[in-house]
């Protein structure tokens, strides 16, 4: 696959591990119109790909995602009557869709979180497989403080950390750091240094290389299915993926590799 | 708005918060009828108006709710077969209807909870926006231990603090302290000493104020949504919240202020 | 009630509390398909009955379960294609329907979690009521490593610990100890020796004795009810229950007891 060229985001393959790093470090990589554009495409076109098995999403200058890009917002509220479609909830609802999109990403994804972890980049680090952020990263949910509100994050706050959590933080514009992030169960690992940091992320990429591609693929699909009305039909479907894995290359190859005490052929990927 | 007069409680308006007070300390402010009445009727009263912002529940005499009042329940004993209605089922049905009321309360609850937090006090507890605790309050299911159940309350307990613990603790009748209320996430803010615990209230307060008031009311109402079938049409539907709220007063206010540098004007009420 | 014999399984009744040893040690008790049937047939016998309220699961020598038997796994691949039912399929989905059985037992189910809780294991324990772990108890889903999917246990783990936690692990195909599954909420207590897992097993079963049986079932149904679609139905069944357990020979007993300041008689069965 040829990588596209974008602007507000540096790519980096690395095997397996495509690494997305958001490049508007002036404005602290507030997501603008742009951006999430030019994430919506990118998570579209790998989507369909066998290529990559992990997404790591990380921000340029220090910081993740200072939240919305308040440019765009001005100009949208500019543009406000002039056409049939309110620009403004077009830009919040076409956030809300990217968010969907990654949340359902068949990658397992990796967000890197430094610096400023605020409003649309909080929504964000809520839909990854695996969080990891610096100690001293800030995160906060500043929208009621604007007048206005977290309206498209909301629901993956909501499902990251339960409502009980969700609920004082919003109605307070909470502002914490990393380590309290860890405690509240919002990210899966903290880091004090930049070096153990980077070594956490390492170390999650080799177990993800540990992992068979398409039954990480298949795992997630069904997690995220997980709430839905019909639990019966869930561990059906769940039992015919289970007889498709056993049987399929992937399964054989993991129990071959088991009884030999070897890595697995996907292991070795690089 | 004229604040009612109540009988079982006692209610104080200070600017955009109104507290209230559970005046039943001779029996640990147990839940009477007539406590829930009045609760019900306060939280219908200022439900429409945009006066209070945040309301603040306690206990007076040292100790939040101890539960169920045991006169009241001795008499829809006694009340059974009388009526067509069963006494004991309604008078249980009416404590659910407050607390799924005050949950869903347009202002931002928030509870301080001493001594005795047991059975429905518990329930209480646990549809707050906000909840700081005693590290020496008692919090417990004691029904089952009584041979009744935590009925009206199990749904909320489960919201709280999820199915994992809510199991265990119900079907154990457990005890425990707030600092386990505060391990357990029932509680957001656990303190040492009545000083620190009136400073822990305040500190919130402040927060809810520079919340604008709005915005807070919409947000709270699109979180208790989450979980529910359709995660499109919530999303939609916040977006065209987003729009409203950017177009608002408050929203137009509170960019002003961010620009300028100062605190809007919802934060100066006092 | 007569207890069956059973091959796997090793069955003690201790008055109220039935303990059930899984007993395949030479294979870390991995969950063949005889103990799928056994498990199965024994949760069937004793959910119409009245003399257990309470069911400690554990495994012999050291491990409670290493997950899916490799024998039985290896005789479902060979019989592929023999008849129209998919063995495969088959052998996963009855062992997701015991841990349906398991998980809305009507007796308190508490797991002592020892030596390797892998794969099925972990699903186990994660339709625990309460459960108890040793410090150095080894957890984790294998299953992507072998390149196959933990296909039936996916939303009994979702349940256990959110969404959050379970891609994580679920996608990195993590191992962690006892007390790391304490701090996710996995299982309630965690013990650094033999000594204090059984003292603390012993508090469990005299908490669980306390505890009135009609109630304890009551309560752990509408728990398990809780998300379902319609929460004003089940407040309404839930104040029914609540009417008829006070007026029961439990609910007199336990006012009675209450007031005169003893035990209630169910605490006392031994």
């Amino acid at each position: 696959m040829n990588l596209p060229q974008m602007e507000t985001l540096l790519l980096e393959s690395k095997g397996p591990v495509l690494q997305v790093t958001f490049n508007r470090p002036q404005a602290r990589n507030a997501m603008s119109l742009l951006m999430v554009q030019e994430l919506t495409e990118l998570f579209q076109t790998i989507a369909d790909s066998d290529q990559y098995r992990a997404v790591v999403l990380r921000g340029a200058g220090g910081h993740f995602c200072a939240g919305a890009d308040i440019k765009d917002m001005a100009t949208a509220r500019a543009n406000l009557g002039r056409s049939a479609e309110d620009p403004i909830f077009a830009m919040n609802r076409a956030f809300g869709r990217l968010i969907t999109q990654v949340n359902q990403s068949p990658q397992t994804v990796i967000v890197v979180l430094e610096g400023a972890v605020l409003g649309g980049g909080f929504g964000l680090a809520c839909v990854s497989d695996v969080a990891i952020a610096a100690s001293d990263a800030k995160f906060g949910l500043p929208e009621t403080g604007l007048g206005i509100i977290p309206a498209q994050i909301a629901p993956f706050v909501v499902t990251r950390i339960g409502l009980t959590q969700a609920r004082r933080l919003a109605l307070l514009g909470a502002r914490f750091d990393g380590t309290e992030a860890y405690r509240l169960g919002l990210v899966h690992y903290v880091c004090d240094t930049a070096d153990t940091l980077e070594n956490q992320l390492r170390e999650v990429l080799d177990q993800v290389k540990r992992c068979a591609p398409h039954a990480n693929r298949v795992t997630k699909q069904l997690m995220l299915r997980v709430g839905q009305p019909d639990l019966e039909a869930l561990l059906d479907d769940a039992a015919r993926e289970f007889s498709k894995a056993v049987q399929s290359p992937e399964g054989q190859e993991g129990t071959m590799a088991f009884i030999q005490k070897r890595l697995p052929s996907w292991a070795s990927d690089s």
